[in-house]
């Protein structure tokens, strides 16, 4: 049975998963780039989706580059797509990450407001599609063709899928910053560790590497 | 210069260092020992609190055993020595701990009800001062003669203190749990991180051992 897997998905200490005031200026938030420089942009894995060769190969790789295998589709929140809000004014956005995305596979984009499917380069194509997670997930599932599906976030597409108990798989980084506001992951969420089991792991950039599997 | 230290203070994976509902049945409320027996219940320092000498003494061990070394006085919050609320009713009250507490010095009792000093065996005296962080540290710098200070807790107690930029050193048990609700310890600090170093390392326990060094 295909997989459903968060992946690198960075955190606070105090649990947020992005800062306050995102825009298209800062995605993040008041964070920044304070979630993911400590331990992601330094890996292999990041700087291949830049162009280069270079990068660690240390834990925190070991950890990012689990991201992209077996995965057939990814699943993902409106607001990770892109900064506008409300019904599609202008079409021409198409993500943040230009004509040759990283994914290489299909992409659900969850919103109020459907599109035409997007067809980029190198195999991305972004499916927007209005629905509960357990409905996105059986498109998604269709799409991925038998491959496991990733849960792309931001942090409320992350938590809906928790909620609903659909994920099986979560790797989050703890990066011990106190962000103070923004998205909280565990809102809702108490008690949730109920139904994982939890492997805990640190690393020398810093950060604690948390792995959440279900039981 | 005695330094001031917190030792030993757990906190879940979204910052709760106690729960919702605190009472003499339950002084953790709803947290129950849900962020103690994971780490600590199982260490020699803690079964030597409770007069056994078995007990393990890998790094849970290694972290709880600073508890003591090299302290002369502990601050605590009121609601750690005991569960009334609001000026004594019963002076009868010693504490949670009995005849013979661990503590073994001085504890400063955070309060705005003061009563009589309290002396036990062992060594362990209970001061009640009605005092701001940096007054209260003045008493118990004097109380303990040179030696270093300890903020005991609770969790309000600890982030006055992290506030007022008074703490030296903190040991935090990062446990995998969501609580939800309770008292959490990055309310209102915000970036705080920023005037420490900090450390993390895993267990074999699950908790993760973080240490914030002040810069």
């Amino acid at each position: 049975m295909s997989q459903v897997r968060v992946h690198n998905f960075a955190v606070s200490i105090d649990g947020y998963g992005t800062g306050e005031g995102q825009s298209l200026e800062t995605p993040f938030g008041h964070a920044q780039a304070r979630l993911m420089q400590p331990w992601f942009f330094g890996t292999r894995t990041f700087q291949a989706m830049q162009g280069g060769d270079a990068g660690s190969f240390g834990i925190d790789e070991a950890f990012a580059s689990n991201w992209g295998t077996g995965i057939g589709a990814e699943i993902m929140g409106r607001n990770k797509f892109g900064p506008q809000r409300g019904p599609w004014t202008d079409e021409e956005w198409i993500g943040w990450w230009g004509e040759d995305p990283p994914f290489h596979t299909p992409v659900v984009v969850l919103t109020h407001h459907p599109r035409p499917v997007l067809e980029l380069e190198g195999g991305t194509t972004f499916h927007f599609v209005d629905a509960a997670p357990a409905e996105a997930l059986a498109v998604a599932r269709e799409l991925a063709g038998g491959l496991d599906v990733r849960i792309g976030g931001g942090v409320n597409t992350v938590r809906q899928f928790l909620q609903a108990d659909l994920v099986d798989r979560m790797h989050l980084a703890v990066v011990p910053i106190v962000l103070g506001r923004g998205e909280n992951l565990w809102h809702g969420l108490e008690g949730i560790e109920s139904r994982f089991a939890v492997e805990a792991v640190s690393s020398p950039s810093g950060v604690t590497h948390q792995t959440w599997t279900r039981a």
